[in-house]
């Protein structure tokens, strides 16, 4: 796969000055209906219609070839047996066309047979120095300059242009969400559907709707995320203008990964993986398409907020009760207004009302005037950032301080007729039912605070072992060198080849010893004999000595580690792993038993800043532990966070040989931090 | 309260043969709401009018009094202002009227002054034998007979009966619920608004909807759940009969409760407590509007399932991966084909579909016998209890095999009007959304089986102490004896008075032991320095028992509990705690740090039966701990359940005197499970 395709070979395709539809015929509904959709938006001019026969099609005349029509075309839409394509393509390419869209089934998503159709089509097309939309999509539709390129009935594209820009790898769901978009007002700039993804992918596609500058959102249908790295980059794009990228990713079950395969014909990747990192690099995640249109709709027209704080005014106060529940479930501030708001509301409201945040203007509310004096008191609010007004009636006359504010249904449906001028006058919103609107508020609100991700500054340099050393799996011995090299505490221990040193260097560190065999062959140390814990005094390490030694049997054996017992205090597991598709994954987890029972753990993509790895511990369901519970002593959280960066920054020293480094258990005891057990394994054998 | 009002007095009320409005006049725009209301839908001829003035009203005379009428009329509508409400209830009683309509507010939602008027009005009411529905409500509407005594606009009122029956304390949140129903071709029945439920309450409500032959499911909006002894038979009463109530309860937010309490005049219960016990009585309870009615509509349909295991059939392939992760996430069975079910399909579909579960008929689907083929299948597979079809394509001519069947959007909206005489004419429903047709699939399987809760046996008999002596807290001793005669194994311990006597049964116990002091005056024991822990050899124990028993200082002091010391072994928490609202209320917890850390606990109503019990260990999320981690010992569950069950007998034994009884820790190590320390309280101080 090509790395990245650009925005400008992009406009090419998305904005033709002329399009060819090859092989077009009237047997196939798909073209019949792109063929329609562009005749019906006014685009038929520049469609022009090449068919092997000639003859009528769609009512006008086809040429046989390309190059016999002679004009400057720019997309060619394919429409030809999969057997033709490469040979369409020859020849549109020959005539000077620099783009094309295949919608045609029959390629990865088709097993073997048709991975290897896909290779030798985009082998093709990169040859000729096409750019190729597909295949097993069904095309894409340009609203700002109309061109409904999409195979999706004319009466459920949009009527108008909007903010909103779409990718999806279904076309079904495409045309889902921008449906669903219309009916809530939302319009959108593009839709684009990437299907197999053979040389076009939705990163590619992101990075022209940063480029567009009608686009300011940007929403998303994946099943399969390619070029994690160029998405990674769009997205802090997409962040740093300003435009939030909200996504709804299938295959987060193993059932969904499945289906997913077969769908697409590609793997879904590890999913807390991908959470984790969408979480971190700014992108909304969200499980609905309803919750993408909504999120994005919103982000579109709010833009990152300045100000958090919402204030919420209706006359329905029904509405105020699930609303409180959920921007509490959700994280939303719904803050407590000022005192002179509360005054100033009181003297608006009848005896009776209650002049809280949510605020129920009562019946009085339904007085345009009153209503619209409630709204502008509140927008005066401090504390308030942005003034939602649940219900369907427009807050006519308010002064909202040039904060923003939108409407908020109870329900999720289309948006009453009678507002829409309203929303379109003053360029806002109506937020589809409480559920999916406080959602959206929060998904924006906490999106304006971390879409601007400082990059994290570059490691400090630690020392590394040659790269030719870096293969297989070390042993603990050697892990440990490693990290006390790069300043990671580790437990000191020393490696004794007798039972004599062994006794010796027990006397020397006191109280009891853990002795440990040491050999790269063996992977589970405890069960085949080679750990005793608690051993005290000469005649007792003697004993263990000779136990644990003999423990490696036929392996090669480097000695035997013995290091002082510790009591009993909080075991974090920290590691690095090696992703396929994201690279480094760092993991933060409460170890022992907690570990086991509730898989507690944290997840980032390196690098990662101090910030990080302090949101990390933060987020971990343990993170009380670290606090101290039951007297028991709180962790020193600014050296264990050093601790971890310093592995992080050894992990991103030794890519990218190296497959995983664990510490399990770093043990914090206040501030005495020490890896106990570690293990590096190698990406090659 | 009264406790009930009963299914005749209800239908009395909500099926009136004539109503009379009175204080009807063209100032209030709720009545005149109402009145056209009622004449819209065909009922204007069982109208009339009372107007102190007398003169015309709506267009039509209206009498100065109710009793110069001279007709049968069953319901009162009350327009007179609030202080006027006494003597129109006077007159309306005295002419024969037996129940009435109260939309106004200014009562217990106003604070004190108007909960003394709430009261008064009830007093009036009962005296004269009057029904009352309201106050601060928006009235009822009775689509199967026609009567639309609701105070919404005309135009959000349903076209046609259905099967749904809903309740809801805010009147525009019935209307939320009514319309949105309407917009899914999920017809009502009854929407009664319950508002400050004065006298009628939302569980009066559901008996008569249980009784009603046309209401199929009950879908309530709920602020304050009162009288929750009868909410809990009417559940019952409605499982029963295959009815689902659904509920979505607000005011799970401590927010939310502070802005419920604002708008209905109560005060809102535990929420925890709430959903555990809903959660026992088979009450399914979703958290937002779509899902009351999705859920609640698609119960209708469906009634309890028979069969389980859904088999979801598309053309939409982009379909799949959605419903698939939804399922997961959910719980829904979407089981794989049989053998035979995957063979049928490969003939039926082209070579490159995946005959699996969800299952993507491909393009190929779009031919309608090959959907409807493809249904018949799925239908026929043993492991399909209910067939989903995905999208907007109904499966014409599919013959289900008498099983269930109904269709699911995409994304929620309103059902697309082709397929309305679809859905009428299968008497099936079209599910709005993945989102929300996945989660309500889920709820009415889940429900299916858990609706029938077998009634728990009765307890054995323990015994106890005489009622007088059931005041106050006891202490750790008192409570242990209760515990022992009871049959709940505590620890061995004893109690003595001298040093001696300490040292003697601390020689009997052998090993280290524990000394506690016993008072009922001294809540926390370790604070004052009345515990020592791990004490051995005589020595010890009598310099431990000075000190414990020099703890009591001025408090009554029974005496000293030596008991031998524990291991340390898996810690649950045990209690019965009394709860105003709902009464005996069963706790179990994981104990230790993780109980203060993951706040992980079950909670059920008394009584309950071993399989409750079982329930509860299993939901815990320290539930692994129970079966054994790192080699520690399982837990004897079938000893650990008796043993709850024991607690729970002896609690309800204890009733209504019994404030709280609490085992904590209840020390589990394999099948040696007994109290170490316990604590009983009593509602009488």
């Amino acid at each position: 796969m090509p790395e990245t395709i650009s925005s400008e070979r992009l406009a090419a395709l998305f904005r033709p000055r002329r399009i060819v539809m090859i092989g077009a015929s009237e047997r196939l509904p798909h073209a019949r209906m792109v063929f329609q959709n562009l005749l019906e938006w006014g685009y038929g001019d520049r469609v022009l219609l090449v068919n092997r026969r000639g003859g009528e099609v769609y009512g006008r005349p086809a040429a046989t070839s390309v190059v016999e029509l002679g004009e400057e075309i720019d997309v060619a839409f394919l429409s030809v047996p999969v057997a033709a394509v490469p040979d369409a393509l020859e020849e549109a390419a020959a005539a000077g066309i620099r783009s094309a869209c295949l919608l045609a089934g029959g390629y990865a998503e088709e097993g073997q047979a048709g991975a290897e159709r896909q290779r030798e089509l985009v082998e093709v097309a990169e040859r000729l120095g096409m750019t190729l939309l597909g295949p097993n999509c069904i095309g894409y539709l340009n609203a700002v300059d109309v061109v409904p390129l999409l195979a999706a009935p004319v009466e459920r594209l949009p009527r108008r242009p909007g903010r909103l820009g779409v990718v999806a790898q279904s076309g079904g769901n495409a045309v889902s969400i921008m449906s669903l978009a219309a009916s809530q007002n939302f319009g959108v700039t593009h839709v684009v559907t990437t299907g197999n993804e053979a040389m076009i992918a939705m990163a590619d596609v992101m990075e022209f709707l940063v480029d567009d500058e009608e686009t300011q959102a940007i929403a998303l249908y994946v099943e399969t995320l390619r070029k994690p790295e160029a998405f990674l980059r769009a997205a802090a794009r997409a962040n740093a203008a300003g435009k939030p990228v909200v996504i709804f990713k299938a295959g987060r079950s193993e059932l969904g990964a499945r289906t997913a395969a077969a769908h697409t014909g590609a793997l879904v990747g590890d999913d807390s993986v991908i959470d984790a990192v969408l979480r971190q690099y700014g992108v909304i995640r969200v499980d609905s398409f309803e919750d993408v249109v909504v999120t994005a709709g919103l982000g579109a027209v709010t833009g990152p907020w300045k100000r958090h704080g919402v204030g919420l005014v209706t006359v329905s106060g029904g509405m105020t009760s699930p609303v409180a529940d959920r921007a509490a479930l959700k994280g939303l501030e719904l803050p407590a207004f000022a005192p002179e708001t509360v005054s100033a509301l009181a003297e608006a409201l009848p005896a009776f009302g209650t002049p809280q945040n949510p605020l129920d203007t009562t019946g009085a509310g339904l007085e345009p005037e009153v209503y619209a004096r409630c709204c502008t008191i509140v927008a005066h609010d401090p504390n308030v950032g942005i003034v939602v007004s649940g219900g369907h009636l427009p807050p006519s006359g308010a002064d909202f301080a040039g904060k923003p504010w939108v409407l908020l249904g109870v329900t999720m449906g289309p948006v009453p007729e009678t507002l829409r001028p309203v929303l379109d006058e003053h360029e806002t919103c109506w937020l589809g039912g409480i559920r999916a609107g406080i959602d959206a508020l929060a998904s924006i609100s906490d999106w304006s605070v971390r879409r601007l991700r400082p990059e994290p500054p570059a490691p400090e340099p630690v020392p590394v072992p040659p790269q030719e050393e870096r293969t297989g799996r070390w042993s603990e011995h050697a892990t440990r060198e490693l990290l006390a090299a790069a300043g990671v505490p580790v437990v000191p221990a020393r490696l004794v080849c007798t039972a004599g040193e062994a006794a010796e260097v027990a006397a020397a560190f006191g109280g009891r010893v853990a002795l440990k065999i040491v050999s790269a062959d063996i992977q589970h140390k405890s069960d085949v004999g080679g750990v005793r814990l608690g051993v005290s005094g000469e005649d007792e390490v003697l004993t263990a000595y000779e136990a644990v030694a003999a423990a490696g049997g036929a392996a090669a054996v480097e000695g035997v580690l013995v290091a002082p017992m510790r009591e009993p205090a909080l075991e974090l597991l920290v590691g690095v792993v090696h992703d396929e598709e994201w690279g480094q994954i760092l993991a933060v987890a409460i170890g022992g038993v907690l570990v086991e029972v509730l898989q507690d753990s944290a997840l980032r993509r390196l690098p990662v800043s101090e910030t990080d790895v302090r949101e990390m511990l933060a987020q971990l369901r343990g993170a009380p532990l670290l606090r101290g519970v039951r007297g028991s002593t709180a962790a020193d959280v600014d050296a264990l966070v050093q601790v971890i960066l310093r592995v992080a920054a050894l992990a991103q020293a030794l890519a990218p040989e190296l497959e995983s480094l664990e510490l399990n258990p770093l043990r914090v005891d206040g501030s005495t931090i020490e890896a106990l057990d570690a293990l590096v394994t190698w990406r090659t054998r």
